[in-house]
């Protein structure tokens, strides 16, 4: 628990918040809402107001004689699944700045603290940087050997894998690489047949065996050590940056299982990426790093600034795409960007990446995960296949979601969620049985998609660059596929059918899953192929009207290699709805401003086939399926409804709860604490005149009071309590008063209750409002809180408004 | 004059619109106090709310009868020199969206017409990039002929530049084409000699004739045609995007005038560049556009994001660099920049390049500029020259900002500002003058900044790369430089001395100029110089310990080039601010990911030396100069007060001026808009309980009152005005009641007088508004407008409150 503050409410309401032990399943979404109610006892009505305390030492008539000289402990701090409140956080942090820039005149000691809390923005960045790369390059290099391990094992050492161990018989390329003498696969190994169906068997066996023994330690790991490392956690962090708290998600355990697990998981086979937790283990690092600088680790809005960065270093060494990186972070993930934020993403996405280089992990001094050189130019009539791909990207993804988000409820709500270990295994059995079989789904699939962005040379010995050679052209192109292509064409035909349906049960399991590599490769495969088509086509028919003076003979007309790049784009573009970032990641893989138009055409078409379908990316639609509050930034709202339509107390409702500013007895303020669930109440001036004074919350009553009978003289529960500026005369005989100004919000947001819902919305995404307290002719009417809006809008599009769990 | 609506209103106060045709000095800045009250009536104390009229139709209960069923012409749109209202234009934009949607499920052709609505922005954007780029394309290759026609003239066609001229000779490299047969000098043509000191004396002067020739030309038509058209644009263009409105500032005019005499100056060899003027007519091809379609033309937020994207375009035509030209537009340019727009944005960015690639300017098949490609890698210890660099760039950022201001100022201010078309003349006789002499002043700017760049290569010409070859190595580093490269330096010294100068007085005169290129050639210049110098260094020194184990003989240590490549950046950083856009506009130069980290810790440190001394940018500062109301996102605003401090009325004013929603007469309105110089009201319930019921604007009571008197029988002076939902039933006897309530803003933006102004800034930058009304304990109290803030922001750092004009 990070704050004492929580356990000092004197009420029992105070007393459930919940610790890191209890580990509610936020990425496997078992809460129920029996649990959810007991373990989120602040999920109703308002929680908490943004307190401007600041508000008040300017002007010196509300300088108070009180008893509350220092700031009270725990006022400030947020319980777990509660939302923060971003204006609140960012006065705090504008107050301590200006401390320390008041302090800074004053000494040259105090100047260095200025100046060091100046660059400990920029340290914390640099610090992420390094240990976002270190990890990434060590999960790397594990996972490459683990892979290999499958197959077999280096006899000049177990803990080389295999392209280390073969480095000096020099023959890395892809089908030749498995002649390597040091190199013995575990047939050889065991039954001493290199080769022979007996041998292939045992193969199968211990590629099986592998597979099933890693994901059971993925799964077992994940399971009793860390229940956050599973999934790719995007969804997760995204709904922590727009200012929910999830304590232990971005914590050290879940770094250290989710970093183990991953490089297990991935090595299993399974069909996952480590793109996506990535970037949660980047985050983590971010977080932890925090806990270096108070600046950081007091306030949750500069926190989830640093996550922001750390979230487009994750990018940017998952794809070795520094802007790319940023641009993700930008659009996908983060909520509040400020600029200063995106200077500091890159600096710490750069400084990632080249830590990653540094470290080396392919081999072979490349920045980026899969490196690609084109040489021919593409024409202008190939928009027509690449917006094909566009349209196939877009509909795989829309379908995607679909399937994957119907599963994922069904393991939420049928018996299958009990078993998650069981599902592990046996989904990895599944894969590793239909995968060892064909070449191209038994590779990693990062490798896959590498070989299938390859532009044939002349000396590729891969299937899919079996070309016949006429011998007349020394060119790459322009050639007649031979049998060996058709052949890999077959397999990977079978290979996209077997991606396409392994993806979709795999992606929201137990273990730590990523959904970049899975769709990229989906895409690269239906490019290719239709790739290799299209090269065919144009062989085998120069004189056809749409290929004619491009394609003539022995020109460089079509790269299938291009397509698979294509191909990807577009799926992966269906699946997250990326723009930008993924034609700025893709990019940077080839490095060439020649090939953005492509993919720019395919990412579009993509997006707009996968909109016309469902609105929602994968993210979005993992985020309503585990109900986080999440008010989505890119979404507008639509709908005519108005402020008096969303708010509560309802038509036919009782009266909002209030407090007034005088007359109220300490025990008056104690019924009422204890009979209500609401976690703040607006005070008034009278309830005749519904006049709003301020907001208070519960928490600063509890703790207020409960100080105030232990410390101050004469506290009785028959003690007035007054929120006004000046007391009138007490008569000497009645009892000691309580003054309560100064725990009162001041500056309540309030909108007149003819306000529409769309503006509404638009206050609570730009300012990051927790509630908004709602007026007609000045006098107090209701209140509405985030979750009353998403709520309504889970009503206004005919879904069940009690999907939303959290406040 | 874009809306009828203008003229309408029947007071005097409305009669003084500004036109087209007053054509107000903005960019010259020549606004004197009294002229700006004349012309902007409106600008003390609020002028607009946001009314949300679509608040009315959901609720049965609000629907009145009243004679106004259609929307009153001239409601919803702005007067010249004032602020718009962006929650009221995104209000007005979602009904218009929500109507489209209503109806396209009505008809196919509906739906056609959504449809088409829907892609309209894309279409704009492929138009905007289409006209960008041919437009920038069009003034590459004129400046290009002009430029050259100040040293000679080409034989087989005037029309075509040195290079074309030369194209047959095959010697374009840069000191040998002067020896193309067809192209004569001056000299050659009208005297006769090539050589000898009277050729020299003729060629200099028709140097000199021409240059001034050209300047003459851009000043008299800038002056005539368009006063619009000077300067960079760029601060204008900010403003305009952060919701201020400048009619004619990108008119067809200034597009127009600006295109033809931007060639004209960047020829005449002024000390200016074309960067920022192409933003400036980018967004003058947007804003035409924008009138193709009226989803865009008639709603100042969306027009405003069509103009980020036309920045983006801007600057991706000025430097072929799509993704710079998107995040300069974010970083520096945009205010209101949502993600669809990023996206869009990238859209126009790219088109526009690849347009401009397609006509291709400088028969290169370049997209970029400056091409540049290095061989040698850095070492980490050249970190050490590339911060001083940094450094360099900061001071000069400063110094250069400080001094442009102060001459600015004294134009304004002095006799100087009198004479332009005189000032014009004397300083490009001076540059010309100064220039023709030295070789590296005589060649445009960008050719220079293109040399400086250059990795000298064996065959290089250039005197910079006049190394000493020994023959043993065929390397091209590692070498002494030979006497050329001293002369060089001395010629590159005084260069740098002569442009820092010029530099100062030229930005800000009545002519197009941009910043960039003479900020990048100062940069290259120091840069080019410093590493030279290193180099030498390394090649007399190998045995110091600095360049001990990277430098030895004959290896390939130092890149002068990438030294002026960094040098450059850090300059352009330190005027401008720029930080990851200027990095990301630097790498597409290279694109090379290599190079990134010198330019970052070069901008790094330029911009963190500059930000010390002055923490404003050179357009920041242009834009305070010239008062325009601009709220800056990026600063933060740091100090304690309160709303109550800044709203009006202040402490000892007389009260608000109100409306109360029942109890006036006609005339008594009609009395309070003669006498009050406001142009909104605040309606409260009663004078007595001051609760605040909505918001009017004066021009819509105007425009009510004379509309129901000329159309509605029986309202005269007493009638009475109603702002409330019933009215009460009258004695048969009285006059007929007007009912007002429609025109008014039933949710206006209100914060309490204890909100802190850092918040109430918050809300104003996020949300957009224009005023605010400050309540206290459900009182209304007092207002606060943006003019309010700009003033109170100047005043807390000790600045002149009235600097600020417009509101």
């Amino acid at each position: 628990m990070d704050n004492p503050g929580y356990r000092r409410g004197s009420f029992n309401s105070m007393q459930s918040g919940t610790s890191d032990e209890d580990m509610v399943e936020i990425a496997g979404a078992t809460l129920d809402s029996s649990m959810t109610d007991d373990v989120l006892p602040l999920d109703r009505d308002v929680s908490r107001g943004h307190s401007t305390f600041n508000g008040e030492g300017l002007n010196g008539s509300s300088k108070m004689m009180d008893f509350l000289e220092e700031p009270i402990p725990g006022v400030g701090t947020y319980e777990d699944f509660n939302t923060i409140d971003w204006v609140r956080e960012k006065s705090k942090d504008r107050d301590r700045h200006r401390e320390i820039a008041n302090k800074s005149k004053e000494s040259t000691w105090a100047l260095l603290q200025s100046v060091s809390d100046a660059f400990s923005g920029w340290l914390l960045m640099l610090l992420i940087g390094l240990m976002a790369g270190s990890l990434a390059g060590l999960i790397d290099i594990s996972a490459h050997w683990m892979t290999d391990l499958k197959e077999g094992v280096c006899l000049s050492g177990f803990w080389f894998n295999h392209e280390h161990c073969c480095w000096t018989s020099n023959e890395t390329t892809f089908i030749e690489r498995d002649k390597c003498p040091q190199w013995r696969s575990w047939a050889e190994l065991i039954v001493g047949q290199p080769d022979g169906a007996f041998a292939y068997i045992v193969n199968y066996l211990m590629y099986v065996i592998w597979a099933l023994l890693f994901s059971f330690l993925a799964v077992s790991l994940v399971r009793s050590f860390a229940p956050y490392a599973c999934g790719s956690g995007i969804p997760e962090i995204k709904t922590i940056l727009s200012g929910f708290i999830i304590r232990g998600y971005l914590g050290k355990w879940t770094l250290v299982i989710k970093t183990i697990t991953l490089v297990l998981a991935v090595s299993s086979g399974l069909s996952l990426g480590k793109e996506g937790p990535l970037v949660h283990v980047a985050c983590c690092c971010g977080n932890i790093l925090c806990h270096l600088f108070t600046k950081y680790s007091k306030n949750e809005a500069k926190r989830r600034e640093v996550l922001s960065a750390a979230a487009a270093a994750g990018v940017s060494v998952a794809f070795g795409a520094p802007i790319g990186g940023v641009l993700f972070s930008l659009e996908e993930v983060s909520y509040y960007f400020p600029l200063k934020t995106l200077w500091r993403s890159f600096f710490a996405a750069l400084v990632a990446a080249f830590t990653l280089r540094s470290i080396n992990p392919f081999g072979n001094s490349r920045l980026v995960l899969f490196y690609v050189e084109f040489h021919a130019p593409w024409h202008l009539l190939e928009l027509i296949p690449f917006i094909m791909l566009g349209i196939f990207g877009g509909l795989w993804g829309a379908f995607f979601i679909r399937t994957n988000i119907a599963w994922c409820r069904r393991r939420k709500t049928t018996k299958l969620g009990r078993y998650p270990v069981l599902e592990v295994l046996v989904v990895t059995a599944i894969t590793a049985i239909i995968a060892f079989p064909n070449d191209y789904t038994r590779i990693s699939t990062s490798e896959l998609i590498s070989e299938l962005f390859n532009d044939c040379g002349l000396l590729d010995s891969s299937k899919l660059c079996d070309y016949i050679n006429d011998n007349t052209t020394k060119t790459t192109d322009d050639r007649a596929a031979g049998p060996n292509v058709y052949t890999a064409m077959w397999q990977l035909a079978l290979a996209l059918i077997f991606k396409i349906f392994i993806t979709i049960i795999t992606f929201g399991m137990k273990v730590p899953s990523g959904l970049f590599i899975p769709s990229l490769a989906v895409g690269a495969i239906a490019g290719r192929l239709l790739g290799i088509g299209m090269e065919q086509l144009a062989y085998y028919h120069h004189d056809w009207v749409i290929f004619k003076g491009w394609c003539s003979p022995g020109a460089d007309c079509i790269t299938p290699g291009l397509y698979a790049m294509v191909g990807a784009a577009a799926c992966l573009g269906g699946v997250t709805r990326m723009t930008v970032s993924l034609v700025v990641i893709m990019f940077e893989l080839t490095g060439g401003l020649e090939y953005i138009v492509p993919l720019m055409a395919a990412a579009m078409t993509s997006k707009w086939v996968a909109d016309a379908i469902g609105r929602e990316g994968i993210y979005d639609a993992h985020i309503r399926l585990n109900g986080y509050p999440f008010l989505e930034a890119k979404e507008e709202f639509t709908h005519k409804t108005l402020a008096m339509d969303v708010m509560r107390p309802r038509r036919n409702d009782p009266p909002l709860t209030v407090l007034t500013q005088d007359g109220l007895k300490v025990e008056d303020v104690e019924t009422l604490i204890n009979e209500t669930t609401y976690s703040g109440f607006p005070v008034v001036v009278s309830r005749e005149s519904q006049r709003l004074v301020g907001f208070v919350l519960k928490r600063d009553l509890v703790i207020s009071i409960e100080n105030a009978r232990k410390r101050q003289d004469g506290i009785v529960s028959s003690s007035d309590i007054y929120f006004t500026e000046h007391i009138p005369p007490q008569p000497p005989s009645s009892p000691a008063t309580l003054k309560l100004r100064k725990v009162m919000d001041l500056s309540p947001f309030t909108v007149t209750d003819h306000t529409a819902m769309e503006i509404v919305v638009d206050i609570f995404r730009k300012l990051g409002l927790r509630q908004c307290l709602v007026t007609h002719n000045g006098r107090l009417l209701g209140i509405i809180t985030k979750k009353d809006i998403l709520k309504h809008m889970a009503q206004v599009v005919n879904q069940d408004p009690d999907s939303i769990l959290f406040n």
